[in-house]
């Protein structure tokens, strides 16, 4: 069975379904327009640890453990783990295995970690090597504040383009076998940098790798946005999104009306004082793994493409001078198991 | 075809070929006991750059090109990347990725990374989601240094535990065919923790998890080490060389005779004043990337099991009384083309 179409897209006939999944949100987002969609909220950001890292550790665990048990399986039945998080050395993520105890293949994609998970729980699930496998990710605004821009108590402005990381996680289990959704296709991204170096404009430094990963698979599948009933990117939050909507116009894609952003969608921005939205790991990873999924199961949303886009600088990086690289990997998530071709 | 093996092995029946590889090292590198074996010395450690992190980015994009090459193919012909590195944010990687332009799959599995790439590529390829794949990682001494322990300014004083971060990279292309050597089993890793603190001794922090690997490796195939030419580990060093040779001594695994270290392997202790031996992402991957699978493509060495260890922390976990986990990612590597059973 031919697993590869046109230049970049990837196939995957034997349709691994999303069997289980489950989110965790902070007090913010359980105050927000998908109050009523997640699954679990901590409240306060501690989660019950003493830092900050700590809790964010225990976010993407619950997430992960939340997933396995709705997806009625044990620990001992999922064969890998594919996650990671924004955290230097990806401690959250690291931290949590270490009780999840899964055999684990750590990624780090920034904000494009789900979409990566996805793509590679499918590669492994299709390809024959697993039956289970885990995709998880997560983000806290506080540990994501302090690591990446100021310590809180600093209480620095925020620009109108900036985003508020969310603080929550989503996890899924894919597996060869089950009643969906389904992932049916994937396109890895390319490194895009657009030569943006502001550090709280990251929509604006991930808009064009959307536009690149997205015109590559309509390109390899000959489909269009049409074809969807929703194009849903992680975090480009308003900016962002509004620049996406630009570029395809440029790239001769006009007036796309089911394009849909996780960071739009989480907060509002204008009674929660968030800014261009919310972004972070755990921003597409707590939508997707909570509305989108549930949506999907009842069939509102039959078919849609998601892209999770990511920013790989460092503040090392940005700090010696370099603009933001980009990426954005895709999938194209079905309802109903439609025929292998 | 049978694509898993017992409780945590894969198989790959089609054989994925090592078609070309690459590696670039430091001054001290070049000078040591491997010194020539390696494609592509370095000299002074900032490669032409005006930073230490920059000159990483540059070593990892050089052995993927000199990869590239070496497999007779372009870059528009690798049809995946798996890599990453250890700076915070796999920044290396990343940015090397701007200028190579391959779809790009970022992994963090900290000094296990050139074992995970592998694992990665070899699921991708056997899978049938990509005829070239390719698999890389590279870590540099004073980018280490300066995030992970102090200011190399600061001269502070390593006790005889601690290992020296190889200045390094290597890459190779994976093939759907090719002359070898050839991937034939993988296993993926879990985390375990032995709680260790001391950052100082990482070899008795990840030694534990190559046992683990080892022995669920050895459970799943049947197989013992005498079945192996060598049994490779990725940079435990002296210290954590000896522990692991005690732990599978405790776990019935007798007086192995083939048990090497790439740490070990890289430089001369006692000439080079590297204490317990070499350590970082570069170290096993510039090792395997040239002497191992040089002597494979000779046959002097027929049938390994090449397992590269990780310590999952970071300078925050550790601040917060964090103690240490550890992953190990291990394949079986055969110099001939062995027949799928």
């Amino acid at each position: 069975m031919r697993k590869r179409i046109g230049n970049r897209t990837l196939y995957f006939p034997s349709r691994p379904s999303v069997n289980g999944f489950y989110s965790v949100v902070g007090e913010k987002e359980s105050q927000g327009p998908l109050k009523d969609w997640f699954d679990l909220s901590i409240g306060e950001g501690h989660f019950g640890e003493d830092s900050w890292e700590k809790a964010e550790s225990k976010l993407i665990e619950s997430a992960s453990l939340g997933a396995i048990e709705q997806a009625g399986l044990k620990n001992e039945q999922i064969q890998c783990f594919f996650g990671g998080d924004l955290m230097n050395q990806c401690i959250s993520t690291n931290y949590a295995l270490r009780t999840l105890q899964i055999p684990f293949l750590g990624l780090y994609g920034a904000c494009s970690t789900m979409a990566e998970s996805l793509l590679m729980g499918s590669v492994c699930v299709d390809g024959g090597f697993c039956d289970h496998a885990l995709c998880a990710t997560s983000s806290h605004f506080c540990s994501a504040e302090r690591q990446f821009r100021f310590p809180l108590e600093y209480g620095g402005q925020r620009p109108p383009t900036a985003q508020w990381t969310v603080t929550g996680s989503g996890a899924c289990v894919l597996s060869l076998q089950g009643d969906g959704p389904y992932i049916t296709y994937a396109t890895p991204g390319k490194v895009v940098d657009a030569g943006i170096t502001d550090l709280n404009n990251m929509g604006a430094a991930m808009a064009p790798a959307a536009c690149d990963t997205l015109l590559a698979f309509f390109e390899d599948t000959g489909t269009s946005p049409s074809n969807y009933d929703m194009i849903l990117t992680g975090d480009l939050g308003n900016v962002g999104k509004k620049l996406l909507h630009g570029l395809l116009r440029d790239n001769g894609i006009e007036a796309i009306d089911n394009l849909e952003d996780c960071g739009c969608l989480i907060f509002d921005d204008e009674a929660q004082d968030t800014h261009a939205g919310g972004s972070g790991c755990g921003c597409s990873a707590s939508v997707l793994n909570s509305y989108i999924f549930k949506k999907m199961r009842n069939k509102e949303l039959k078919k849609i493409l998601f892209l999770a886009t990511g920013a790989l600088m460092s503040p090392t990086s940005s700090l010696q001078g370099e603009t933001i690289p980009a990426i954005a990997h895709l999938l194209q998530i079905e309802a109903e198991r439609s025929q292998p071709q």
